[in-house]
């Protein structure tokens, strides 16, 4: 495994987990940061022994700050401001579209405030669990810069039109249990449940049949925007490719044989 | 009227119910219950007494439980398996197709358990409402295949992309309840009343003006991925052709005259 | 300012309030009205004194009851009905396109009954308050006409899918508190405490930045139909335009200095 200074990368019983390492920053992550989340990432998808990704952040504050703004050469003239904004922006966004490309599930385990560029990468996950201390913020107006982060193909999908306009025109901090009412989260855990729960959803995703998970994925992000016959188009070759699997044979012989086929495929949620 | 064996086809009162009939595969449809489907839904179309379609499946336990794997061809070699499961696919996705284009509203009368293609049934009707018993479910993974059944063009549309995710990566089983705060169903309904609101909203679907009805159905399905600019220029060309209708005029003098128009076109949903 | 007979436009502390003045008939809005709406919006767009629009009608009945029936010629033939239906769809169409590309951030404080293209106005808002007594309802069929004002543009993008096809279907009138369950709403308010919020809301969107509301707001019309790497292209240049702006440094300097700059950018919707 490669040494990261700026990340961490476990991979344990099917699941790797990327935690943010940058606590004393609220996990905002620079290009060096970036860097080594893209090369983690397309490590992970090369192991035949991970299943799922789960994101995360170190400490009890902070999942991910966005970028750090601190870094910013704001005494060194436009046109190195300029550059060190399309420069960390296109860093990010690579990230972000390899999050949504990626051919695994991935959670956010959010374990506190996901503000700009962070509440993003939350929102590019397939799925996403916080804390009851987790806030979600978009932040970029109070930073004076466009929103990113793919936030304006990602937040309307999940909350609809208006409440994404709400969000990004008020800058409002959204607390845990509203953004599970919203859609952003699909559960909310008590602190001291946070850990196992997160594991135990992990451990069932992994578990899981990673080459139709990733083909859910990329589904669900194309089907949005085709028509419902080109749609229906490309489930069928799904399908064909997933007939190819020995998986397929497996579960559908042990359905046909009555052998507890629901239970195999199931993500429990409490 | 056909004669089919795996649906029944009933047309009263302007509304033509379309019955799965084979409660003892939890009306699972096989190729010739396709056929039959289609089939029915083209002469449907053409009746000029039909002004609202409801989808139902015979029995208390499902409405329709998607493909019947136990005809799947497992032990014949995979050019066998392959023809079955893409010859199945395009029946199933011509229903759906025609689910969507049909030029009549279409409420699914959700009975029992909706998993798979049944689900996808469901979510490709324009309304749709359940027995407090329901139960909706994607179980494609359990099965080792690829979702289909049209669910990566209707599902994100309804309830989002995140619980879109949800549903399928997780596999779980939404109760009724649930179905209807993300929307997935319009109304939950007791046993005991659920085939009376199922008629009474289905009458004032009828009764309702099916060109308009058809308009906007079509409309909803293009708009979701159109410029606003492309869009109201298709929704002035529905105008002018709504004006030629004699309907227009109709509903016209009424509001003149004050002869309570708003009672007109209105569906009770209780 | 232009002297309107059918709207009101008054600016006050950077918010513009654009009022429909026709209460005597629901402040629905025939083509004179229309073409004052446009004049004003266009108006409005050119001050640099004016940070936020405001859309409400006169009167405690009605915010807009979309165009004035009691004006279609029905009794000089069918040309002349079809040129009344064209020429004021164009003219209401043209309001939507606007309102959607207004580089401002636009608020409907809806006073009352949103009904027909009233309530497409409310769809085209970026956000949208309501009192308790409002109500919302979609009328095209009651009225003999296919549904416009470019709610099959807005109205799935809000409420998803099947609540569209609901309330059209159906013609519905939905209270404000489902309204804002929906989302259609952001907030709802008593009556008496209703004209202080839209303006204390106002006020706040107001003192926003202006040019980084209107990206988001571009960016989340044309982010809904594009792939996530289209999207992040068109953020990335929207950064580059955001830093060229003196309200980028001023907001970074802030935050490097700790100077506050969360409460900055924060509307409050109390």
């Amino acid at each position: 495994m490669a040494e990261y200074e700026r990340i961490s990368l476990d991979v344990a019983n099917g699941v790797a987990t990327l935690t943010f390492t940058l606590p004393e920053v609220a996990n905002a992550l620079d290009i060096d940061a970036l860097k080594e989340v893209m090369d983690a990432l397309y490590r992970i998808e090369k192991r035949d022994d991970v299943g799922a990704l789960v994101l995360t952040g170190e400490g009890d504050k902070a999942f991910c700050a966005g970028i750090n703004l601190k870094e910013v050469p704001l005494d060194e003239g436009d046109a190195e401001i300029d550059h060190h904004f399309r420069y960390k922006a296109m860093w990010w966004h690579q990230v972000m579209h390899k999050l949504t490309r990626i051919r695994l599930p991935v959670l956010s385990a959010v374990n506190g405030i996901a503000a700009g560029g962070g509440f993003g990468i939350v929102l590019a996950s397939d799925m996403a669990v916080c804390v009851d201390s987790a806030r979600f913020l978009c932040s970029w107006h109070a930073n004076g810069v466009a929103n990113d982060g793919a936030t304006s193909y990602t937040l309307a999908k999940i909350v609809g039109f208006r409440r994404a306009m709400q969000m990004m025109l008020t800058n409002q901090t959204l607390e845990a249990e509203e953004a599970c009412d919203w859609g952003i989260v699909n559960r909310v855990y008590p602190q001291a449940e946070f850990a196992q729960h997160v594991a135990a959803i992990a451990a069932d995703l992994a578990a899981g049949p990673t080459h139709l998970q990733a083909m859910a994925k990329e589904r669900f992000h194309m089907g949005w925007r085709q028509s419902i016959e080109e749609c229906t188009e490309f489930e069928i070759q799904n399908i064909m490719d997933s007939l190819a699997h020995p998986y397929f044979k497996a579960s559908l012989r042990r359905f046909v044989n009555k052998e507890g086929r629901n239970d195999q495929v199931k993500v429990r949620l409490p």
